[in-house]
């Protein structure tokens, strides 16, 4: 057995089963050792940032670490901006990097790199494996690493340990980390919980990972009744479930100015694997943190910690009833006139007709604004956000979660200017046969930036800023990008259309591409 | 003024007026500044790829710098690839990179990331301006720095430091550091030259950078007549003078036993501003080194010296005659059979072709091979090659390199698997309306690939590696994903329908794309 046959099992017997890839030259003997497996399902991705993103969506939905194949520093390098966001959203992920043969590297050739230095920005873990080291155990030890972060475990395989023998006899790893919490903040924040109660100060619990959904959700609001605490969320979330019935735990919004307002009655905030709120971006004279200088900040857990469990923990110690209170009546928005598009009709049409069960990715930024609110209501559903704010997830996000939860429809809501960053994970929707609806929004401008343009003051935009800030001249075909891929689509620009189109779109099997022209 | 305005007057008055960007919100102050500066020449691309790459294929043709405007670490990411190319071509670049507010970094909001951490394995020099600091002097300094290296001069800008004033008086920068070359080098070349002649051993000059044009390149020939000396050039080069009537500089092959081969009659190798010859992998059992290993290697210069002067000084060490010597008569090839379009008849096509002063990038990879031959021959013009090996430069290189030469007609060769990377250049080929021919290549593989599992002993390909390889099911249509970006584009694939559309294509001004079927 070579180290590359070593890596595939151990991979295999730790539960990976679907390595998104794009290898190359330095990668071949770990590809024959998949070919060699044909239970490790393989899914190319024409650019590293599809590969990642869509390593990050099947963990989302999956709930385990997908592998994700990469070629030298090159390739890592290109995948990084989707690993940073991975990283945010806490999603497990083994990140195999190819490398020159050891003794290769003083030859300098064109493609040496500093892996290591580019990996650990992006990454929890960083593994070199060495000739006579064991490859097995290596990958076992970044397995493990990335589930207990949970996080980013890359796993730098030089070309001569791949083709050299899997030397040493298998090292039983660690055992995995367990994920915790601690009993101590638990006890602490049903005082100060109960404290604000009696004083009648209002108490917000701030939800992050993995307490936005399921039991965890539930008991998140069992809380919430027991002790007249608001819920809500981090800005960008990994995954919740959202929905009518559901509890509800609005996010804090992106403005400064809207999210201290949406902050502005909070006498303490419970920080659930949360941050304290912060703004996106600082601005002069604005402030980073968003809640009351005199609002108190208490931690249940860290993002690393068992929330699920914290959760239930703090349930007992405030005596909560075990009632799951109904959601919130969310209505639905109403059925939108006919006419031109706009944001708010398309997101009228989208939470009116989504599938219960479907998974929505949101990555419409200026032109999504009015989905968060319009789908409260909408049937049940887990929601997928752009978690560290490097755009260009989208599209892949949404095949990786296509591949990570079978049987459900995804639709994928997508700003065209971050849309074009990973535009080639279309065609691995296409090859994969996955069941996405892409809902691509088309002002043909970085429309964000016209706002924060206006937020630094700048009131008026001349040549230069347009021609960074505009898409049209020419304008994107998004139906031709998408034909050019595989991908079968349609374009609409007034309100009957789209609502045939996205009702169609949605109760057939996808792919399918929906470019709304607004 | 406040230190956008400076960093961007000072790029102004250092020789930088094109910037190629993708700009987020932390470079809203540097955009308003770019926008009250006319004269600067601001070039959007809709992938850090691309503007990266563009930035490159400029300083190739242009000779000097233009700046690169990216959007904090993640951009910075996705820039990365195509900047270890730019850096490996030795094309001088400024990468301005935003950052958050420097109050704002303690928040750990989204975005955050460790930039310099990023920035480091790719650049040649990092600088984080501070507030307080003058951000014209820090600008100028790394303008130097991109041009004494050449290099990639990365200069990180804090949101507050752009917003807020320009506090210290301008700080007289060191003078630019002179690119000279070791005198004493020269004199020890002439003699083992001239020692090799007497002794019957046969000597190369392995050429690099700037001393593959030129005046350089007909000192090179001058030197080889005088001392029987071979010319020859790295694998891949930034940038070359090449054609009919110019002195030829074989480049090293890329497989490893073709390149051994090349270089067999070699006793002794001088390098020109190149590293000694490498292999691009290491394979097992086979040397990373390719020259003879009783081959003796010496060093007339490093790739950062001043690489004409050097040849110059050579020549007069050398009594080279003033005559340049007539380059060898390398035939056109024949106009190719009618039939079924193959790489041999796309080279044939092309290279008969090509218009004088054109500038050819080649990014086609397996499917190119036998352009290089064919071309030799062909019209007078310049190739610029994939330096760095990181696939997913051509396009945005070639859109690059038709702002950095104006006037001249960019032929882009491109492999349809590294053409997927950064398609998103075609976008910013239509905005600027450049004059660039594109032909795709289209294997429908990653055809390397394939080469590269028999050089590694495995025989037979399975589903996984072929679902890894292949690029069809569902093929590209690159003439849809062209229209998608506006740009007009035809397919082909018989030889009499690509000389037609090649023909129209270069006599008409661009952009344009040939998707070639093989």
């Amino acid at each position: 057995m070579n180290g590359a046959e070593a890596l595939c099992g151990a991979l295999l017997d730790g539960g990976i089963d679907v390595c998104f890839a794009n290898p190359g030259t330095s990668e071949m003997h770990f590809v024959a050792a998949l070919d060699r497996r044909p239970e490790m399902r393989c899914i190319l991705g024409l650019a590293e940032g599809v590969v990642t993103a869509a390593a990050d969506g099947y963990a989302r939905m999956a709930g385990r670490p997908a592998a994700a194949l990469l070629h030298l520093g090159p390739g890592l390098a290109n995948g990084l901006a989707n690993l940073h966001n991975a990283r945010r959203a806490r999603s497990p992920m083994v990140v195999v990097v190819g490398d020159h043969a050891t003794w290769h590297v003083a030859a300098d050739a064109p493609l040496t790199t500093d892996i290591e230095g580019l990996a650990r920005p992006m990454s929890d873990h960083v593994t070199r494996l060495a000739p006579g080291e064991s490859v097995a155990a290596g990958a076992r030890r970044a397995l493990e690493a990335a589930r207990a972060t949970p996080g980013i475990a890359t796993l730098i395989l030089p070309a001569d340990v791949a083709w050299g023998p899997e030397t040493a006899a298998a090292v039983a790893g660690p055992a995995p980390a367990r994920r915790g919490f601690d009993a101590a903040a638990v006890a602490a924040v049903a005082v100060a919980l109960a404290d604000a109660r009696r004083a009648g100060r209002r108490a917000g619990l701030l939800l992050a990972g993995d307490a936005l959904r399921g039991a965890a959700l539930a008991d998140a609001a069992r809380i919430a009744a027991a002790t007249g605490a608001r819920l809500l969320s981090e800005m960008f979330n990994a995954r919740v479930e959202r929905g009518a019935g559901r509890p509800a735990a609005p996010k804090v919004p992106y403005p400064v100015d809207v999210a201290t307002g949406f902050l502005a009655d909070l006498d303490l905030v419970v920080l659930v694997g949360a941050r304290p709120p912060a703004g996106f971006f600082g601005y002069p004279g604005k402030p980073s943190f968003l809640a009351r200088p005199d609002c108190m900040i208490v931690r249940l857990a860290e993002g690393t910690d068992d929330l699920p469990a914290a959760l239930a923990a703090l349930a007992d110690a405030v005596d909560a009833s075990a009632t799951i209170p109904a959601g919130p009546d969310a209505p639905l928005p109403p059925d939108p006139a006919d006419g031109r598009l706009d944001a708010d009709a398309i997101a009228a049409v989208v939470a009116r007709a989504l599938p219960e069960g479907a998974v929505l990715v949101e990555e419409a930024l200026t032109a999504g604004a009015p989905l968060y609110a319009a789908t409260a209501g909408a049937a049940p559903h887990d929601l997928l956000q752009l978690t560290g704010g490097a755009i260009g997830i989208g599209i892949p996000l949404a095949a990786g979660a296509a591949v990570g939860a079978p049987g459900r429809k995804v639709v994928s809501m997508q700003a065209d200017g971050s849309g074009m960053y990973t535009v080639q994970g279309l065609w691995t929707q296409a090859r994969e046969g996955l069941d996405v609806v892409t809902v691509i929004l088309s002002n043909r401008a970085y429309a964000i930036l016209y706002g924060e343009m206006r937020g630094v003051g700048v009131a008026e935009i001349g040549r230069n800023a347009r021609r960074m800030f505009d898409l049209d001249g020419p304008p994107l075909d998004w139906v031709a990008l998408a034909r050019g891929m595989g991908v079968p689509g349609i374009r609409c620009d007034d309100v009957a259309g789209f609502r045939r189109a996205f009702a169609a779109a949605v109760a057939e099997p996808g792919p399918f591409l929906i470019e709304a022209v607004l």
